[in-house]
């Protein structure tokens, strides 16, 4: 056997979610089935965390144990000849045994989109708000967001655990034709994170919110539970970077819409 | 009543075309049923021109006889909120009693667009090639496409109605990343007629038919039947160019997929 670093991309309309539940479709799941199609050894199929239900990704990293000596050619196309035509692996390299996907993840990076028009075409991947958006305001928000923070109040602690101390290394929002772009890069996330952050940043763009609420839920910790989630139609996973790696600088549309 | 010129985009993969048909699902349909529930009298609903089964619009052009007086936002919005998510009203504008969509059109614009990759995001909206294309011998191949006609190798002569002479204006073939994008301009299309062609371009980049193919089809009219036939999933109707108006000049991808 051998470990393998794949990293894939899939739209995650049809899925519960990253992570292998019972009763339900999930997008590891399916790369296991189609691993055990296409190779008579599988041993251990580990992402480098878990994306929600509905939450799409542009590279999930994952590790995966097959038979040793495999080009990577072969190992992207016998995984894609037996996965659904919404999941689609980029790339496949040997790695060190000890390689963790999730362990050894040093940073995450996520893309929210929002529309600022309603789109035939895009409806999957983004989130349409019909209101007019203040972009300042939500960037004069979000300018505490960098750094160690405690997000227990942006978090759905039912289900969070371990620490809620995140540490923030940049959230930028950009305007991209008639998308709104949110990314956000950090050590890890909590559950609902993201989508929250985004929720809370909308009601303050759209003038429901003070800026303020920003920064007073990030002082507030697990005593404030914002409750303004985006769904997760918008939400990409954008990159997960490993040691020696860097993020890429350039902040893109996920799925573009075109202006007219 | 009043006559209205509106522009709408269509994700057309759930639809049997734009044309009214009795027991499918129509783009026109869906615009009937919309505006009958949104306005008290609706009169003569008629787009510039059918698309098939499958195939998109990013600007299609139809008039609508409504109640006189209505802004246009009223319009967008009010059929908007009555049309289903993959079918959108981007403008509406008063016209003349006697603007015609289909009689007074006098260029249209489609773009199709092939994938050079697998993609999760985007398989509804291209034509996914495995095989390595030589764009540079589709270009050769369509040096004479441009010019007046006859595309009968190119139709579908059993359900084509009319002359087969068809003034092409440009026939364009561009590399957007991963993506390879053929935009055909003309003063009215055959049915099937741009799938054939695109079709018949592939077999040539991909090396099973020699470049000379395209032309020899031209020369022979109907007496060559060309069955290369794309489909549906990659083509856009792009524009419909009325008198006074002209094409928007870039050449960019429907939907982009990201490179990386």
């Amino acid at each position: 056997m051998q470990r393998y670093r794949i990293s894939l991309e899939y739209d995650g309309t049809r899925y519960a979610g990253w992570q292998v539940q019972q009763n339900a479709k999930s997008v590891q799941g399916a790369l296991i089935t189609a691993a055990r199609a296409a190779f008579d050894d599988v041993g251990q199929v580990m992402g480098s965390g878990r994306t929600d239900a509905g939450v799409h990704a542009l590279e999930q990293v994952a590790h995966i144990d097959l038979p040793a000596g495999l080009p990577a050619r072969t190992i992207i196309h016998r995984l894609n000849d037996n996965l659904p035509a919404d999941v689609n692996v980029r790339s496949a390299a040997a790695v060190d045994a000890r390689f963790h996907a999730r362990h050894d993840a040093k940073g995450r990076s996520y893309i929210y989109q929002i529309a600022t028009r309603r789109t035939a075409f895009a409806k999957p991947f983004v989130w349409w708000i019909k209101d007019e958006i203040d972009v300042g305001r939500m960037r004069r928000a979000a300018v505490t967001a960098t750094g160690m923070h405690d997000y227990a109040a942006f978090a759905d602690l039912d289900t969070e655990e371990g620490s809620t101390k995140v540490l923030v290394e940049s959230l930028e929002i950009a305007v991209a034709g008639e998308l709104i772009l949110v990314r956000m890069r950090a050590s890890h996330f909590l559950r609902k994170m993201v989508r929250r952050v985004v929720g809370t940043l909308v009601e303050i763009g759209r003038g429901s919110q003070p800026p303020a609420l920003f920064n007073e839920a990030l002082e507030a910790g697990p005593d404030l539970q914002i409750r303004f989630t985006a769904p997760p139609s918008g939400l990409f996973l954008d990159q997960v970077i490993y040691p020696g790696e860097s993020y890429r600088p350039d902040l893109r549309p996920a799925i573009a819409i075109r202006d007219r």
